[in-house]
């Protein structure tokens, strides 16, 4: 194989896209477009990468890091000046340079190693990745002799009613011959309309040097898709979602509805587990097998063993143990870990805390910075009062204790094994084995005195 | 230019509709059909719209009120009998008259004032506003002589095999010049199998009195499309919602996937807010910048300011300024106000009150009939008791406030400044500045206790 | 009408589904595929039913009980073998027999009783259901004669170029004469690649013996869907959700958006309710006329009256009286009766508990295992405490009552008609008709205590 080199394109404005977010840092299933573009250039092993970079330079270097080398593009002269920015780093190296636009999020590195291989059998200079499209108004057209040999790319707006009919369409990503690049590129010049340097000007001083100019045509045109403004980038998120959805379907996975379930790139999903509509899962979550992701679910970075339930709920950062379940209107934020087989129940939130195997905590309550453990039933509306205004506290439930039903724990508290705290009461005292905590006021029923009260004298009671 | 009329024809029963309520009023996004109509009739600045209105009359009048005259069609005994309703307020007057059916939504005011100025520049006595359908079957089709000249509208019924394959269709909307229209009302007859009136008529006996007929046809075929049964509702939704999200991304809001976003006409968005999918803003909201709306959110009639992070929450007739952040599972209830940097999170409910600056309510916790100062914080299961079964009072807590968690404040009550209200305590009466409230019972340990209570005993612990 | 049978191909894998479940248990709208098959069967009066399985057998005969008769295919030895196994129960009987495989779910009774009427008509020995396919790529086409007589199936790998560009293809259901159909199997031989016995080699049988061979081809294609991945079977279930929305829209519901909604075969709805996106309606739900079913709702075998609202929640094996209204973000869990113009509100749970008439539960509430009378007023925070952490007791509550906020109801209570409970009141005794009840500590206000407390010193307070 021959050494290959890759110039990704992201220095443009992306003026349509009216943001004050740069262009290829708008972001599809979850990633950056072009954080998309180097995973997909870094799979063809290339010796090295430039990025060509323009406005926001310093938010698309560090969202690239040291995957790249960047090339400052500092005015905005055309597609073949901000190509020629890469001459620094690659003049004079013997192999082939692939170029692509950073706002084409779609493209696979099968295409693009389709394309590296067509090149280098075709011996060609340059090769133009191509493509068949359906309605090709707006796309510059490869024009081809009889024989089929590439003739030059015209633009929409110079071809003739003739060449307009033509559907095979300049994707805008190119291999070519690295010395041939820079050598052609330093002949271009700006003698048209914008007054700027053209990319694709290259090819005909290519041709006119009788070198060999071949295209690639990929089966799929919505590859190739660019995106110029939200509308291209809610198609690319729309493309890259069926994308996804199909490799889990592929996997094993049940969806009821993959046009309505949104799952970023990366993310693992177990064989057999079913996702119901209105799904969100994000980041670098993984999800076992066997489980059930109810509708409308959100779940982040977090870890979801085999066997889970989850239902309608929130879930960030956390991780849920086989056979627990999971809401429906749960809140796991960051840090919660929820114990094998236990139970999270409805308008419940845990933070930074650790539910036991088996522990059911199942309505209303909030448990923060706390360690609760092993067949632990918490009741309705308990609050783990975990912050005095300046500090966050913990507190820690041993195993088989019984929390009664609004009981509030003030931290940081040590509720030891086998408690027992009466519900209603405010506890701000460690509980030691086999006590039961009550801090309550002893009910007085005041004979006759709701009769004076507001409520029983409302109209409808009468 | 001219003087216009427009007649909107809002008599027809909808029995496909099977409703109770009257077929215009059916909504398209947020607004009854019949809105959208006179919308974009107004548009066209008409001198005079009349509705013809027969079923249902007063609830159209009440939608429309005062921007049309009404005549009311007593028996429904056609198109054409519908729009002589109108005779009494346009006959005699020089000018064009729009005709126009209350159940196509998508008419954009842009087609219809090219409609008029076609018909103007035409000097035609009618012109018929077509489309081209690809697949014209159930449509009345438009009938051209060999240089192009409108024949007739032949009915999908009585179109002969040729005929029928004619894709310019009758799209239902007309101009006309306004005395030629009503002249040739008044010669047309019920000789046909229904026994009704019907508009199209006119067009014959308009050409045998040798009056230029002219037919204006319209790039979206889409536009036309008329509501005759719930389908045909849902798709007209659809195509408005494309429409409307279309606009905001051109705009610069960014859609996760807009054929899952709801989104009213009327609503107005600012550039850089992303809005993720099924999310429902409705009624007059206003989001301004650089906001993120969650999955599911459902906003109505509410103000969201810039900077602003609304997830999975429901806000009604709300007020949210600048970096606060809502939610998940939050419920903003009708004069809800949150300060600027406020927080509000899970499982919380506001009503009728105002979180002041930085203030944050973060949990399980309802605020109605409040007003709280800045840099508070409310802890977890805090209720504003404000009803004691007859009348709401209203709470007040100063700035720098600590109200502890499964504290409950019994309206009316004033807490100043600076105080502090302990976990668990049931509050009833006013707490001066810098004292600590406090209401709760002392924490007893019963030693052993807890061995004699039904939980300890479960088998599972043993 | 002769007699007709059906067997009912149930024994595949499903390799490609590449899941422990068995192929034809997974579910469309909420039904197992060959749930979906046998009712459809079972509409066209067959006199028995055979369900040839092989991997799972024990679930399917769950799933379809005595519905069918069941014959084991212990090998997989191909179509031809698998329908063979049906030969104890079905041979030397009179009349014609369906052969359908249990993963087509999409194919309707009216296409199946017109192949057997088509079939009747023809006379044939047998019929094969064929459609018009626009990619006819992978399936078996069906080649006939200059005449329009059929000729054979040709599968794809063994189709001339010619014969692939046939848009005609097999479905793979079939009638048969009953009694051809085994005498030809019986021929049936293995000298192809696979070494298995095909089905449709009995088509050349039959012709070659001079018997008549049919194809009745259905208008439509999608029917015939054979789901063989989980890509398939997400199309299986829009396609089914499609026919199952239009059906309601036609019956008068309003969907904002049908693409959208997720309801089970089987559910019923009233003309004039009103269901938005996102909502998932399963199992036996009805739900009556003039309902506002709010996004994102879930409902499952449960009943709604007229004129309920159902805003954002999740509604399971309830019953919800007329002029309701439940929601946003309330769990009605199984056995929740909601009274006529009850009203149950934000974070609210409810189970095993009766809502008497216009009784409200508001706020952040749990009732489990109570009786509510009619025009209670149950306060914010309310806890029914019904679990002693071995027994659920229950509580009653007469009418009028009115529970104050934050009060703990500790099962079992009888709580008397006309009678109030103080907010922040833990209860633990009964309460007789105009008590009031009371359990709270007195409130004391700490002067200048607040200073020393950790909150009040935080930096952002100077």
């Amino acid at each position: 194989m021959e050494t290959r080199y890759a110039i990704i394109m992201a220095a443009g404005k992306g003026t349509r896209m009216k943001s004050k977010l740069y262009k290829v840092l708008h972001s599809v299933a979850g990633k950056p477009m072009v954080e998309h573009i180097i995973n997909r250039v870094v799979e063809t092993n290339p010796a090295e990468i430039i990025t060509i970079v323009g406005h926001g330079a310093e938010m698309v270097k560090e969202q690239l890091g040291n995957r790249s080398k960047y090339a400052l593009q500092e005015e905005q002269l055309g597609t073949g000046h901000a190509v020629l920015q890469a001459e620094p780093f690659l003049k004079g190296k013997e192999g082939t340079t692939l170029v692509i636009s950073g706002d084409t999020p779609l493209l696979t590195s099968e295409t693009l190693n389709n394309l590296f291989e067509y090149h280098q059998g075709k011996k060609a200079s340059a090769t133009i990745l191509t493509a068949h499209a359906e309605n090709p108004t707006g796309y510059g057209r490869i024009l081809r002799d009889h024989v089929g040999i590439v003739k030059k790319i015209v633009e929409q707006k110079d071809a003739t009613i003739e060449e307009a009919r033509v559907q095979e369409i300049n994707t805008g990503t190119y291999c070519f011959d690295n010395e041939a690049l820079f050598e052609a590129l330093n002949k271009v010049e700006t003698n048209n309309a914008q007054g700027e340097y053209y990319l694709t000007d290259i090819i005909e001083i290519l041709k006119n040097e009788g070198k060999t100019v071949a295209a690639y045509q990929t089966d799929s045109f919505e590859e190739s898709l660019g995106v110029n403004d939200r509308i291209a980038l809610a198609n690319a998120n729309k493309s890259m979602r069926e994308r996804i959805n199909n490799m889990h379907m592929v996997n094993g996975v049940t969806f009821i509805d993959p046009a309505n379930t949104y799952i970023d790139e990366g993310v693992k999903i177990g064989s057999d587990t079913l996702i119901e509509a209105g799904v969100h899962i994000k980041g670098e979550t993984v999800i076992g097998e066997d489980c059930f992701i109810g509708a409308n679910s959100q779940i982040e970075d977090s870890v979801i063993e085999d066997n889970v339930k989850i239902l309608s709920s929130v879930v960030e950062k956390s991780l849920v143990h086989s056979h627990a379940d999971v809401g429906p209107y749960a809140h796991l934020r960051p840090k919660a870990e929820i114990g094998t087989g236990a139970h999270v129940g409805n308008f419940v939130e845990i933070k930074n805390a650790i539910i036991g195997e088996k522990t059911k905590v199942g309505h209303l309550t909030y448990v923060g910075d706390a360690t609760l453990g092993k067949e632990i039933n918490v009741g309705c509306g308990v609050v783990f009062v975990n912050y005095d205004g300046k500090n966050k506290y913990r507190t820690n439930v041993g195993d088989h204790s019984f929390i009664g039903s609004a009981a509030n724990l003030v931290a940081p508290l040590e509720i030891a094994d086998n408690t027992s705290i009466a519900a209603g009461s405010t506890i701000t005292k460690d509980v030691p084995e086999y006590a039961l905590a009550i801090a309550r006021a002893r009910q007085e029923n005041k004979e006759n005195y709701a009769k004076k009260l507001p409520f029983l004298n409302e109209s409808f009671h009468k």
